[in-house]
């Protein structure tokens, strides 16, 4: 959404001042035209409701949610475009195997909670980096193995260094820069690197990012560096969701959610979820029950 | 070469001062205590031979040459590393499909020579980037679309956005550096990067590499980055040279070699090969013959 609302080339559409922004939710219909669908029903888009109460859509770009495979809003989790990307990154462009050491970033973030559990689900060693000392502790409970703070630590590449002597085997990046840095310091051979975010460079506005480059650790450690859209995978979802809601279903994947009350309050939780003061996938409850 | 005889980390053993340097050579048997070679077969060893005259050597590392399949010098050409790595490079890495858009950095190098007609007879437009005009007329001789000079060319970016408007699918990245950072902002979706060498770095003596990062134009594009290295790809390498020696036979596969004469020159042709003077691959004649 971020990249959406800005002017630089992206991999979709932006955003004009003035249009609606894009954003995916849960709805309930309330009236319907179409004859798959009559009020009562709930239904859930990843991209097109947008950011309103009330949405006129059709019903070819939602999707029936069956409340029997996962609860309500898990449809917006781990049901939806994060579990999706959590899993398909890590097990097609990541090539997640047992015994691997997964280091993830924004681990605390919507992603990474899925991301950590599906690691350790694999049996995989799980390593967290995030902001606080709470997101840490949280980490912790859905089963990450150790955690780190990014913000905390004096010198970061020493720090997973010292958490991961034998190197990170498959990195899961959801931010870009200084922890990006820190990481391919600490290539084990044949890394796979999921670029599935670069928050951390939301504020370059365009501008070059200026920093050390690694390609000879690329080429001593022959990492694979890649950059992930789930929109590229949409034949996986179905085994994606199957399998992430067989392992809800068993007990085995936990799930958290942050949710802010009302339409006008969600530019603040778009802001909350940037600024990492959100635990667990930031949603807005809007229209005649906020 | 250069990484063996430089202290930072590598993928191989590095040799230090006073060792032998490690190099391939062709060499002729003149004595042997193998019942499986006799005095005037001629063996290969892509690496143990080292830099001398004569060497004494275990059967078991060394290959025989068959002269039939392709000439003498050629084992150490397109029938040695430098050949498995252009074509594994690009078909085992890169990908490589016919349409395909391919640039070749250090392209009138010994790898670059066999890459780019490699990537033509695969059906791919091949550009190339050198380092002077006699380079570039030479990779045209070659098959090479289009070539750039990136010494005289002043925005390198601008120049490939001129001659591949739909953008770079394959990149065969035998420098790092300034050619590296021009071709990132040249992109496809999806495009595929070679990182083979890294020789534009070659002076930094193990300090970090500062400078632009592309990380999102990495996601943007879903381009991956591959370290790759032909030790890797032992399994395949009688199938590559089976094809290398077939596109030989039926004239489709030209070859050049830079001869230097005498194992006092071969430091000298090592500094020529590092500083882009040499034409084709750089080898040294040894022994009673130089």
């Amino acid at each position: 959404m971020r990249a959406r609302i800005s002017p630089q080339k992206n991999y979709a559409a932006g955003v004009g001042p003035g249009d609606v922004m894009l954003g995916g939710a849960i709805g309930e219909v309330i009236r319907s035209n179409s004859p798959e669908y009559k009020p009562g029903d709930f239904v859930v888009s990843d991209l097109t409701f947008g950011w309103q109460d009330y949405a006129v859509i059709s019903h070819s770009v939602v999707r029936r949610i069956d409340p029997d495979l996962a609860p309500l809003p898990c449809w917006l989790d781990f049901m939806g475009l994060n579990g999706l990307t959590a899993y398909i990154g890590l097990v097609e462009s990541g090539g997640i195997r047992p015994g691997d050491t997964v280091l993830i970033s924004a681990a605390a973030g919507s992603v990474g909670q899925i991301a950590g559990q599906i690691a350790k689900l694999t049996g995989c060693r799980a390593i967290a980096v995030t902001s606080s000392e709470e997101k840490i502790a949280r980490c912790r409970e859905l089963g990450y193995d150790a955690g780190i703070n990014y913000r905390t630590e004096p010198d970061l590449a020493a720090a997973i260094a010292k958490e991961c002597p034998d190197g990170i085997d498959v990195f899961f990046d959801n931010t870009a820069g200084p922890i990006h840095d820190a990481v391919l310091q600490n290539l084990a051979t044949h890394a796979r690197i999921i670029v599935c975010g670069t928050v951390a460079l939301a504020e370059t506005f365009g501008q070059p990012d200026i920093g050390p480059r690694f390609m000879r650790q690329i080429l001593v450690a022959r990492a694979r560096i890649e950059g992930f859209l789930v929109l590229d995978y949409q034949h996986r979802y179905v085994e994606a969701r199957t399998r992430l809601a067989e392992w809800n279903r068993a007990g085995k994947l936990q799930y958290q959610y942050d949710i802010a009350d009302g339409l006008e309050n969600t530019p603040n939780a778009f802001l909350r979820m940037l600024t990492s003061k959100n635990l667990g996938k930031q949603l807005v409850r809007v229209g005649p029950e906020a």
